[in-house]
């Protein structure tokens, strides 16, 4: 057997997310399908290393998948590509080392989220921003920011209801950068609990339009309650940029 | 009676292009209908500068407008982008000069094409570039645009069996940019011919990848015979960026 690392992007608009649903097109089941013609008509089971969210965009998703064909790499790429949508594409393969699994091995991930502050958004952004016009205090977000970032229970930044389990993350960069009439968020940590991501973001837009303090950011790391963080920003803003490997 | 201008930005992927047609929705038709409950239900003609092809996108198109009440141009920016699709935004709105009309006073105008030679094309790109793969000689193909600016006749590069008209045009800047997986050509003149920007863009293409020599550019300026020039390239790859007025 041979394990295959792909890098996948997607436009995540017309998916219920990364992960294989019961009644929903998910990523993960029309990668796995594309490659039922190159293993014998049965869709092997590909391990994605996020489960982003529907909606949630990717360039730089990686999946692992063991095959025993004797493809090159770039011909699996290419073979891949032809049976895809244009909304999903395969920008990488390579042979890893037996065993390699895409989820648990990861040792970190990166996320950007745009948000647009403009009256009007462009028509070729709309799919992948938040349109949220208010005014914001991107000063008082980046301390917000700056006691977000290291090691911390994130528990609070889960969804209510989730089953209790090792909240502890480390949070290695979380930069709000201003331009081309918004913010884009750049999220990079070892590992992210559901709706994590977009709860920071949500979070930190509540404290740069001022109906949440700064010093909440402080105060909600180590906190169990999913009650006491800011919204759940919209899926449609984030994309996963790349996942890291030792 | 007041003069507005109008500037649209749109994706043309599901637009029959700008112009009004019978048969197929285009982005004049909708702006039209947008204007509607402003001027009392029927809706106004509406001018374009550029009667941009199916397909082809906008970043600032300019649109002219009569009209007779007393919003403000950020109500009336305001009321169009409530009732237009998210495809079309209407990007400004400015009183001008009783008579200004978009079309027959506008000084030039900027079109941007885009290729991607990757083997693989990004998701988020993918209605808004052509994808042709293959290996370019770009020196060939700047030699050719050299060729190609100045005041000439560009008969050859509109379609074949257009209605004989002067076609004298002046081609101001014909750059190309290579970066992004691919390539970037920007095209600047005073005005275009039906399909020129595009037929000028398969020619350099077809001079790139060595099928058509690089003298064969300044053999067809002037030349009054369509079949001479290159094909025409897709029109998804084409953008409008502006437009300009003295």
């Amino acid at each position: 057997m041979r394990t295959l690392k792909l890098t996948v992007a997607y436009d995540g608009t017309n998916y219920a997310g990364w992960q294989r649903q019961a009644n929903a097109v998910a990523v993960q089941q029309v990668v796995e399908e594309a490659f039922a013609p190159l293993v014998g008509g049965v869709p092997p089971t590909i391990a994605g290393a996020s489960r982003t969210d529907a909606g949630v965009h990717a360039l730089g998703q990686v999946a692992s998948v063991h095959v025993d064909f004797e493809f090159t790499p770039v011909a699996v790429q290419r073979a891949l590509n032809v049976r895809l949508p244009a909304d999903i594409r395969v920008v990488g393969v390579v042979d890893e080392r037996p065993g390699f699994h895409a989820r648990f091995h990861a040792a970190g991930k990166t996320y950007r989220y745009r948000i647009v502050t403009t009256p009007v958004v462009s028509p070729f952004e709309r799919w992948f921003v938040w349109h949220a016009p208010w005014p914001r205090d991107v000063a008082a977000m980046r301390r917000a920011a700056e006691a977000l970032v290291g090691r911390h229970d994130f528990s609070a930044f889960q969804p209510a209801g989730e089953p209790p389990r090792h909240a502890e993350r480390t949070l290695r960069r979380l930069d709000i950068h201003e331009g081309n009439g918004g913010l884009t968020i750049e999220i990079e940590g070892d590992g992210f609990l559901r709706h994590m991501a977009r709860t920071i973001v949500g979070t930190l837009d509540e404290i740069g339009a001022g109906s949440r303090p700064v010093e909440s950011a402080r105060e909600l790391v180590g906190l169990a309650d999913r009650r006491s963080a800011g919204r759940t920003a919209p899926a449609q803003g984030l994309t996963l940029v790349s996942v890291r490997y030792e």
